[in-house]
């Protein structure tokens, strides 16, 4: 993408309104800007990282045998008077009211519609275990947006359910989610740790939150240093297969929020150099709730033996419109964001530090159009203006690696690679650079681990 | 995707609701499932087919200049009061309010708001032109959705705004999304003629409507049969040159609908031999309408005089949930639907005709893993029962080949491959059947048209 043809509405100033540095950060490089108090438009450059995002999950999700579909916004409030909810739910729901009359509501969550689907279609044993998800814009009134899309009312989140026909089964799903959850945070660049959560509004007995460790994290948390370092499992894994013993293993180190810690044990079980107590952002929760919503809505299957039984559920969050701003928190330093390649909106700034120079654009379009061919995602700042705005520019929008190209370079033939986190410098010979930057950024992608 | 661990809920009763037959076959094929009066969801093997449409949308969308973001769907009311739409747009906005009593509204469209973001950012003519779009769930509260998804209440739609410094530059912006729109609907096996029409309530005086013909359609019109056969553009177009002369060679032979026909004028033009009066599907519809909004809005920028001066816009929209029925209406036969290899949910139904047969498993299995090594996405039917219910199934969803593999074929050495349009069957040796079947399928994909 040529930057002189982009949308790429960076911000000088830093806006007041911004709490945290990712909310900060993504109105300054012009990811997102508000529209009302919690909604959001996300413009050019923070949509392309959404979907990149959204890219890994889809592909994490159905490596682990789930099957995507997609679910409505609104929903029939008929549905959660079954479930009982529609009550319980309070004014975080946004209700609504059409043009006949009829109360709809904007789809805070899918557990009913989904166990509604489920009931219509599935009657056998044989047909599980089965596990659907979506991806889809969802509303929580929530009282006091803030935070930008960390806290957003309108917010993008991937909503997976399991349904089995028992326990043991529903923990084989949990099981699978669980392992999925550890490669898609790995793959996004981020070190995630399970930790056993409460159940909140969506009910069942056993639950873990994926937190990822930042400084402005909503919650305290308190873990075993040796978490940070587990490798994860490789892409190869058996889903089909027996994974408890990978879930033992992660669980089996101390990792609690402040709403689960039992101080004595924490002690007890970690040793004292490798106790953390630090602030988390929850970047997405798994739930097994048994029959809570199978039994009163009826979603039942006849088993070998022809007996009719409520089927075990359980759901799977992450919130992507989340995660953004978690990876920002994690990821940055005081020029910019700092994107890990595998959610990077561009792998690449090419930067032409001299427009008025015919050697310097014909050396870029030329690089440009190789590294294209060559697979890379490159952003070309071909702007006509001065050199140290664009390289603001690159710092603040966060590309992984630039590429600089001058009149001074070019006379030694060679140009400049610049590594946005370390701030490394090195000259490159412009035969090879193209080959040069690929060999880096390849590995750096994730998509193999 | 193995169709035993699949969800693909089929129906063998025709729904009685259906009075159209893409909705009949979308309800039949698992497409769809009704959630309320013109709410659906997508089950799994609808909504695969629906993001091969939104690929294809977005890749031509790119390849003509247009910059993809993602605006919410939820608006605030105040914008709508600035154009003057707020009060306007009657019954069919579904108003909402928040619970601090704020009035929203959840989108049918997006210029009030595309616009907003236009003028918070863009200030000089040197940042035009500018194509923004986005594809986003709208509402539109229908007195009386019916046809499926052809006409839901909750529908997804492509919508892009282009923004120029006048009417001139605005025009050429209109014939590159015209351009767009034919090689769109090609690539997704559609042939849609452009049509002279009316503007509606987005306003403006000159638009297109871009209708598919089918015995369904909801509109008359009348139009030269040579449209039918005119070839598109080819994807290395220069969408930065003169793109007049294929829009003028496109609107040069007659085309209208039935609100716009002058009936002298179609009889003049078009010799009898070549009249067309049948009936068409509307699947987009451009509109050029210059300052409606930019003026009341104030979206201005600077002109190379320094002199303030409105945009010039235009709007380009491409209902998505009604591209695939619109697809089905135009593509199908009494036993079920014949996708388009190019939107295909699947591109070939691997079946097995025997899973008791040993040798007939094994031969799909490996079959299965190479058809997949070949880059050909297969449903491999490895359920449990009968071969006519396996028939049956591949038919009614409209794989557009079918791979089948039985004892009989097994001792020659050979399987049979169907061709679900032509229903010409032909036996193919078992190790050059995956090499024979991908040199069928690949151009068939239209992705380098």
């Amino acid at each position: 993408m040529r930057l002189s043809r982009y949308f790429l509405p960076v911000l000088k100033e830093t806006p007041k309104e911004a709490e945290i540095v990712s909310h900060r950060l993504m109105l300054r490089a012009g990811m997102i800007k508000q529209e009302a108090s919690g909604l959001y438009a996300w413009l050019p450059l923070g949509y392309k990282v959404l979907r990149k995002v959204q890219d890994i999950i889809e592909q994490e999700q159905n490596r682990a045998g789930a099957i995507e579909l997609l679910m409505p916004t609104l929903q029939s409030a008929d549905l959660w008077r079954e479930s009982g909810r529609y009550d319980d739910y309070g004014k975080e729901m946004l209700r609504i009211e059409d043009r006949h009359g009829r109360d709809l509501l904007y789809g805070p969550t899918n557990e009913e519609m989904i166990t509604n689907i489920f009931r219509s279609h599935v009657k056998s044993y044989k047909d599980l275990p089965l596990n659907l998800y979506h991806i889809q814009w969802k509303f929580r009134d929530e009282i006091r947006p803030r935070f930008g899309t960390m806290r957003s009312r309108e917010f993008l989140m991937k909503d997976a359910y399991s349904f089995d026909l028992d326990k043991e089964a529903a923990v084989k799903s949990y099981h699978r989610m669980f392992v999925a959850y550890l490669r898609t945070y790995k793959r996004m660049g981020l070190t995630a740790i399970p930790m056993r959560a409460e159940t909140g509004p969506i009910g069942g007995d056993l639950s873990h939150e994926f937190i990822v460790l930042a400084d402005t994290g909503e919650s305290g948390v308190f873990c075993d240093r040796d978490l940070l370092e587990k490798p994860i499992p490789a892409a190869d894994i058996d889903y089909d297969g027996d994974l408890s013993e990978i879930v033992d293993d992660w669980t089996s180190l101390y990792a609690a929020t402040e709403d689960m810690i039992e101080m004595d044990k924490f002690e007890a079980d970690v040793p004292e150099d490798r106790r953390i107590a630090a602030r988390g952002i929850e970047v997405g929760q798994v739930f097994y709730f048994g029959e809570k919503y199978s039994e009163p809505m009826g979603a039942k299957v006849l088993n070998d033996e022809g007996k009719e039984v409520a089927v075990h559920m359980g759901s799977y969050g992450i919130g992507l419109t989340r995660v953004v701003p978690a990876i920002i928190e994690a990821c940055h330093d005081e020029d910019g964001i700092i994107w890990p390649v595998s959610v990077a909106p561009f792998e690449l700034g090419l930067i032409n530090l001299k427009t008025s120079d015919d050697a310097s654009v014909e050396t870029c379009q030329k690089l440009y159009s190789e590294l294209k061919n060559a697979g890379i995602d490159v952003l070309y700042d071909d702007r006509d203006m001065g050199a140290g705005g664009k390289f603001a520019t690159a710092d603040l929008i966060g590309l992984p690696f630039q590429m600089i190209v001058g009149p001074r370079g070019l006379k030694n033939g060679e140009v400049e690679i610049k590594d946005r986190k370390t701030g490394e410098r090195s000259n490159v010979s412009i035969d090879t650079a193209v080959e040069h930057i690929r060999a880096i950024i390849e590995p750096l992608r994730l998509d193999k681990i």
